[in-house]
């Protein structure tokens, strides 16, 4: 539908909007058109609450990714800390912040993705805020999930001597985004695919919550500044070092390609990419072996096993040649750094 | 302290900010710094949740409000929404996107006014989003609360009959909004404190349980919007009608002196104003007297008369000498108008 959002004012756009947001009725009270929403949380268990705030031109750019894309990963952000807690995500928060040269046709197109990914995963859209923006086009997205206090998944727990596992490919995103900012055309099923790794992200929701029901985990973060990144943040609120084997990481054949094609390193890709999504998690060392098979058994995905914790301190990475180097460990900061790229969870 | 966040850097900047955010230490499992929240909620209670958006020249003027005020405001809002619903406010959430020509203590103030009013009202703030942004500030704030299911404040249970209340002055906020709109200085005590009402609402948290405990209540909601705005979402969720009497309305003092000295009407400003952020309920008529009785007795302060619900669909109102006229009632839309200030909660 062409236009903008003056031509069917805020409360036109909400009506429109609100259809298709509740995808499960059983415990909400007050969704979309009260002061708040209410819902039941599962007795006994622990509140999770994540957000995220994306900003146009330092999170994405407008026309690069499509409405639909941006709603995707707006929402999927979020239900991948979720994931990282071992949670399961029960409702969704979206304030936009509209500036007047934005189409309604995208708006609708963004809420399209954020529903279409919350219907996915089982998660109502109950309620945010619609506002004017002068120049930017701002989202932030609030979810709630709920978690067992002793299967909750935390980043203190790596001990040394846990194996350390991730539960998808790494590299991939950052190679769609190098695509996407260099302006090369993704014009073979193989750079598509990378594309759409960093535009369209799947939160793994059902590896956190297998993860926290099988006792084996000690600590978890999902991968969004980067292997090097987040494990970095696992070792400093563990007090712990750790070795990667470069040559365990799962690197996908298009990033391989990918590399050749555009002379990057693919273990450069994974340590320092980002916006992967996956989780990376410490588990006890003589449960990992089994948990693995179970993983596999279970979700029919493979639970890759790509180091150890240690107790030195520092991030090392070994590779395949036997050569053993110190990663740089610390997060993406881009105050500080200058980049305006990325950002930083407080939570 | 003078610099900008480049010069301490993200981690930084969160590590000074979450000093004082955790005012109550019971049932808080994971605060700042992990992927998510974890707390515990009150068994057998609902969760609530609502999320504000302000973005910089559509809600505020950076130099206009100051830090402090700013931070006062953006969780107000929320704390405001919460006690609508007749809950008690657990936890803030608090997103923020940051220009690079933002000083440091600037924000450092607008985190000290938002632990202030948290502390005040024994809100932890437990997590957020701190990112860059190019032009303007933007802060999101979402709020969890809870309230058991059969006390809960909704929007939609006023009935021809009820007696229309409100906990609190109307008008001043938007006489203070006219102060600084204007440039007009706030030279008097009268003056200040109509701008100190715009700049620092006091959420009515305390009034928002009374009437929820109280039983008597059958609607609520905050005025955000405007009286007549606000009492239009009532009458339209509920299907009813409503009569305002104007020589009930509660206008301050300041207020009158206002409207003397730029020739406005008060009652106009209570009507229309908005941002007033004090409770608008519909009580039962048979017990209305004894729960303002008993409201004054447990508050200090009264609970306000205003008018009762009907069966018209519409909202008249009645000025003391007998004329009666009908006042609009719907939603400030500020995509629909074209005006630029106020915003629009989807719940």
């Amino acid at each position: 539908m062409a236009g903008r959002l003056a031509d069917i004012g805020e409360f036109g756009f909400i009506e429109r909007i609100r259809r298709g947001c509740l995808v499960r009725k059983d415990g909400v009270v007050r969704a979309i058109g009260d002061d708040a929403a209410a819902f039941v949380s599962p007795a006994g268990e622990l509140t999770l609450v994540t957000t995220d705030l994306l900003v146009e031109r330092v999170h994405f750019l407008r026309d690069a990714a499509g409405g639909f894309a941006l709603g995707v990963k707006a929402l999927a952000v979020n239900l991948s800390d979720i994931a990282a807690m071992g949670g399961t995500a029960q409702a969704a928060f979206v304030s936009i912040g509209v500036p007047r040269d934005c189409p309604l046709d995208y708006l609708e197109e963004l809420y399209r993705g954020m529903r279409h990914l919350a219907a996915e995963h089982g998660v109502n859209i109950l309620g945010g805020d619609t506002t004017a923006s002068k120049t930017d086009l701002v989202i932030n997205v609030a979810v709630t999930g709920s978690v067992r206090e002793e299967e909750m998944l935390r980043r203190d727990g790596a001990r040394p001597g846990d194996v350390i596992c991730c539960t998808g490919n790494l590299g991939d995103s950052r190679a769609g985004l190098h695509l996407i900012l260099e302006n090369i055309p993704a014009d073979t099923p193989e750079l598509a695919a990378l594309v759409k790794a960093h535009l369209l992200p799947r939160p793994h929701l059902a590896e956190g919550r297998w993860l926290a029901a099988c006792g084996a985990a000690t600590a978890a973060i999902d991968v969004s500044d980067g292997l090097a990144a987040d494990l970095g943040h696992i070792l400093e609120t563990s007090g712990a070092g750790a070795v990667i084997d470069a040559g365990a990481l799962p690197l996908s054949e298009n990033l391989h390609d990918f590399c050749r094609r555009f002379g990057k390193d693919p273990v450069d890709m994974a340590l320092s990419g980002g916006e992967d999504y996956v989780l990376l998690a410490t588990l006890c060392a003589e449960r990992a072996r089994e948990a693995a098979d179970r993983f596999r058994q279970a979700l029919g995905r493979p639970l890759h096993v790509i180091g150890e914790i240690t107790g030195t301190g520092r991030l090392e990475v070994v590779t395949p040649d036997g050569r053993r180097r110190t990663a740089e460990a610390r997060g993406w900061d881009h105050f500080k750094t200058g980049a305006d790229h990325g950002d930083t969870r407080q939570a």
